[in-house]
């Protein structure tokens, strides 16, 4: 029996664009992190006043909804954990205007992040927050989780960049918040929004801010043999006068793991790297390079490698980028934790980590944007082993434990699925659901939530 | 009668920090805005606990609370514009605590802005937003107005800094918002409170992100003998790849006022002026600055003039503090309003203003962080004559309509006092209230509000 509110759906949205077929519903049943839930029915919206249309069904009938892009979330954002419905923004006709005299752009939740700034990069102007998805991740979802990245050292996270936005509320009401200006919203509902994960209200609209595109930068790599050490040449850089607009760490674990998958001229007899880069003027950068190879080598660091070219730093941040899918291969399921402690803690922390990992015998690998104190942990296991799934449950409990100890935080809920599945959420959503070919290759498959 | 409510604060505040009397309560009354409330008492807070008990004591009797800083606020935000009862945190014990590894502080409201950037500054270590009145105003109310300053430009205003608070929520409970590390937080209370004048809860305690200190600062000049030239050479120099920390506007009538009341070299036969402060690496900021220069003139700038050393550029920003100063030695009233506008669109607000001016025959000057849109049209009156009043008020209102027609916006409940006036308001905080002679003698004068 059809329920009331998906007949109420049916006088507001065409039928070819409300999926309530199993196989439809499948599709939109799981992202890139270990969930899998499925919705009762899928909208594809296309305009505001829809949006508008199917809240106030929702509201009326007490159904949950949950917005989704392109379901490439580790933490499972666009999971409909209560059923109810999905609103996917596929089929809307996307906005992005850059309006380069103001540095902002307009764009509606579906744009890729990457293009925000391919759309910027005319003007010489640059849309900073840089997720490792990014070519592969919606602005929607970046505004949905407050996305960081490498640049969010120097630049800020996605919530940094972020003016105004229009949203729908829960009772269908369309509100505009912030300015198109500046930040100066006396009550910041902006930023009280961006990061609350869908549950004040659907964003059908934003607008960023945008900044001059750096003249040049420069790549370098400090090779430790001692964690500790890159732990303290971290902060001793970041307390030099220099601000790096990244700096990345990789443990041993992740720089054998990328060998293996992409061999990356990575030192995999070394306990760890940290990557960094630095941007402004060109004839600053080779000065500060040098700078901070020293700052980095007074600290213990065996050598350092300044990219000579744009070339060699490509490679240097492919590898890093390697580091999620590398580490993928290694077991079939990928345990994600991400956690962030004081910089001064990093040494103490990566001590700790490392203590977990061999109490609990398990294949633990540590990697993340060290500049921030901000790690990512995860544990390489096989979900068909309870044993070794047991071990890990307890050994993720012990890392909260430890960060919080600290001083620092975790992000609840990140139990994350191996990134490869993202794949999947791109196919669903860029070719539309509802072929039963497409469906039924990814029921066969399962590898994206069971194995390799 | 004492109020009930007055009899229970009695039994949690001793006497000597419970102030009822009505020339304490005067000294209270005023900032350096246009208004004055007098409250009903004042209550000089030494601990959270007796800010909760204060709380509780209030949201029980339904009685307002102000908390109060240095009372330097230009749009009213200490006034206990409802009455009730003042919070001063003069008596509190401040706390100024930098931890350089983890470039964060942890400030209680009380501590001058200025005061956080002289104990990073051994460190290496700045606390960007620059409010122009940081060496008299408390971090506590830069939180509470979301302070910005010339630096937000480039790094952002107040929020921008803040990691997590310490609130008594209006029933008295202590919270704790945000972390000490990142800008995570699921639900940005924090930035909701920043901002939000003391409507939300009573800081007690805040975290704050500093940054390294640039290695190196250079200051320019342009001078324009076309207000419109002026405008489009922000808009430029903003899209060519520099991004300058600083970028202030001041026009004719300002700078006429500045070398009226100390002489400071500015070119008084302009239109305006454009200052330029850019920072980094020494070795760019010599070849930024003369890309600057080439901008700017070929926009029309008649000539820019490059400090040649840091007197040079101290110099020049000096003459930018004076101006607030300056024009209220113009006339005995000086209206300041609070107008942003989209950057592209300053030269055709500039020309509005200029409009506005002479249509009610007003003396009316601009400046502003002209880097970011945000303008501060002052007019120049005497509250005496009612008919430049009328005049003056029918301007403001044009001026509003004109920002907001350009997509742009004003900061509500900006009417400014003269600036002046914030020396007594320090005077009340740093001396202690209850004094008799120092209130007569503020009595006395009631220059502050009424006359120069």
């Amino acid at each position: 029996m059809t329920p009331k509110w998906v007949e109420a759906l049916q006088h507001v949205i065409p039928d070819n664009r409300l999926l309530t077929s199993l196989p439809d519903r499948f599709s939109y049943s799981f992202d890139a992190s270990f969930g899998e839930y499925l919705p009762e029915a899928v909208v594809q919206v296309m305009s505001r006043e829809e949006v508008v249309e199917v809240v106030k069904v929702a509201d009326h009938h007490e159904v949950p909804i949950t917005p989704r892009g392109q379901s490439t979330s580790l933490s499972g954002g666009p999971l409909p954990v209560h059923g109810g419905i999905v609103l996917d923004f596929a089929l809307w006709s996307q906005t992005l205007d850059v309006d380069p005299e103001n540095k902002t752009v307009t764009v509606s939740p579906g744009v890729l992040t990457a293009d925000i700034n391919a759309a910027g990069e005319p003007h010489g102007l640059l849309y900073a927050p840089d997720p490792s998805s990014a070519h592969v991740s919606t602005i929607g979802g970046n505004l949905a989780e407050n996305s960081g990245g490498p640049k969010g050292l120097k630049y800020g996270v996605t919530k940094n960049f972020v003016l105004g936005l229009e949203v729908v509320t829960a009772q269908g009401e369309i509100i505009q918040t912030g300015y198109r200006t500046s930040e100066e919203e006396p009550f910041d509902v902006t930023k009280l929004i961006v990061g609350s994960e869908g549950t004040l209200g659907v964003i059908t609209e934003a607008t960023l801010k945008l900044m001059p595109i750096p003249q040049a930068t420069k790549t370098m790599m400090a090779v430790f043999d001692d964690i500790v050490d890159a732990g303290a040449a971290i902060s001793k850089t970041l307390t030099s006068g220099i601000f790096p607009s990244k700096m990345e760490l990789i443990d041993e674990g992740c720089m054998v793991a990328v060998e293996n998958y992409q061999p990356s001229g990575l030192p995999v007899d070394a306990k760890a790297v940290i990557l960094i880069e630095l941007d402004g003027h060109a004839d600053a950068l080779a000065d500060e390079a040098e700078q901070v190879a020293n700052i980095v080598k007074s600290v213990g660091a065996r050598e350092t490698k300044i990219a000579a070219n744009e070339q060699e730093a490509a490679q240097i941040w492919t590898a890093r980028k390697m580091v999620s899918p590398a580490i993928s291969q290694v077991k079939p399921t990928k345990i994600s934790e991400d956690a962030t402690v004081p910089r001064s803690k990093i040494p103490e922390m990566m001590q700790k980590l490392h203590d977990i990992r061999d109490r609990y015998d398990l294949d633990l690998v540590v990697f993340g944007h060290a500049g921030d104190g901000n790690l990512h942990p995860d544990i390489l296991a096989d979900k068909r082993d309870p044993d070794e799934m047991e071990r890990a449950e307890k050994a993720v409990a012990e890392i909260f434990s430890a960060a919080i100890e600290l001083g620092g935080h975790v992000i609840r809920g990140a139990r994350h699925r191996h990134d490869e599945s993202a794949v999947y959420g791109r196919g669903t959503w860029g070719n539309g659901p509802g072929d039963d070919e497409t469906v039924k290759a990814i029921l066969g498959s399962e590898r994206h939530y069971e194995s390799r």
